[in-house]
């Protein structure tokens, strides 16, 4: 397998960052060949702009996803945003790794998910969920929170984590074609002993070592839905 | 009232930008003051970093939050931040105006959230949801997408929009303590006539003129929680 590992963490000496190089070591390990985005070691901007494009198909008015549209026909992608589409086209699986911020991806994260999942590509008309632009790929969350895991499902004070990470899971991978498997998240990290954050890397070299064995989360299938997307 | 509108689209001449001016012109009719951060303009740097702090607390090892406690006690934010900081704090009600790009924020409206929401001040300890920092100011989303309206909710294609806006509404703004107001949902706007346009435009006037009869979507109440924040 290609595997590619995008990480979005500031601090190189982080958990989340012993949590991706455990990623990197276990996958090697396994044979797969593994690529990274280390997007603030690589500086990554995260704003979606007409700078993305080489040349603009309307110049008096930005529509993003329609200037990525005309830029997938026209390769006309600023380089840095080709450079990351071709990483994502290599891979066989993608796993996003980062720390919860404001229970979501930090930005620098969330950028180059704007930037670099571009309509045309990663979607389009009738092509998403099911038919996206990246069927056949698998993704994962790897995540670091300070939260304990009590603290998220029904009747819990935050509500099911799942809803706060539906953006990422279903409405960018699931939406994109990705096959999304379970995300492995560290709760309460910044709060425990060196012990418990041991335990955590094993655990998670045994959830990448047996991803085939990890039943994919479940999104809908067009199959099931008319022209105009209503439910059959 | 002091209103705060951050804002978050690459084109002026959108119906994302539309929405803002019109937000803007009513709350100024009713005799409001109305304050704008239009990030695109202000070319606002969304990537949390060290270079938020004008001195760390501990240099060797970024802990992102712990530095942002440090720096709101010793006033050394970096003046982007403080400024931001300060709008939110003269704000009564805080509207945040975005397209939707991969169901949530774009990544420049993330990083004014991960920036500029410190703990310390807008949470911290028990300091969330109700207690939170914020508590006594409102909050309101107005967000444009391509989707139409029925792809959204129970046993549609997508699911509750409420479940990909819970990021920002609940782990975000509800959990700074801001009283969080239905938000206003321009659906399917790439596709529309201008007619259409004009009559969503009408809409929000009316939904802004309105403010005081909606009714504050619900959060839990620490006061249902105990220490641990098991639900008692």
């Amino acid at each position: 397998m290609n595997i590619l590992i995008v990480h979005a963490h500031p601090e190189n000496l982080s958990f989340t960052s012993a949590l991706k190089d455990k990623a990197q070591q276990t996958f090697e390990k396994l044979g797969h060949n593994v690529e990274i985005s280390d997007l603030y070691a690589m500086n990554f901007n995260p704003v979606a702009s007409q700078d993305d494009f080489q040349s603009l198909n309307q110049p008096d008015y930005l529509n993003y996803a329609l200037e990525q549209r005309h830029a997938f026909k026209q390769h006309q992608f600023s380089q840095d945003i080709q450079t990351e589409i071709e990483k994502v086209q290599r891979a066989d699986l993608l796993i996003l790794s980062f720390p919860l911020y404001w229970t979501s991806v930090p930005a620098i994260l969330k950028g180059w998910i704007d930037r670099v999942f571009v309509s045309g590509l990663f979607y389009g008309g009738k092509r998403f969920y099911n038919h996206g632009g990246m069927r056949g790929k698998k993704a994962m969350l790897c995540l670091t929170l300070g939260g304990r895991d009590h603290m998220f499902g029904e009747n819990t004070i935050h509500g099911p984590i799942e809803h706060y990470l539906s953006s990422i899971q279903r409405g960018t991978l699931a939406y994109a074609g990705f096959e999304v498997l379970p995300p492995f998240i560290a709760y309460h990290v910044p709060y425990i002993s060196h012990e418990a954050r041991q335990k955590l890397l094993t655990d998670f070299e045994s959830h990448i070592t047996q991803l085939d064995q990890l039943k994919a989360l479940e999104f809908p299938l067009l199959e099931n839905f008319d022209d105009k997307m209503h439910p059959l």
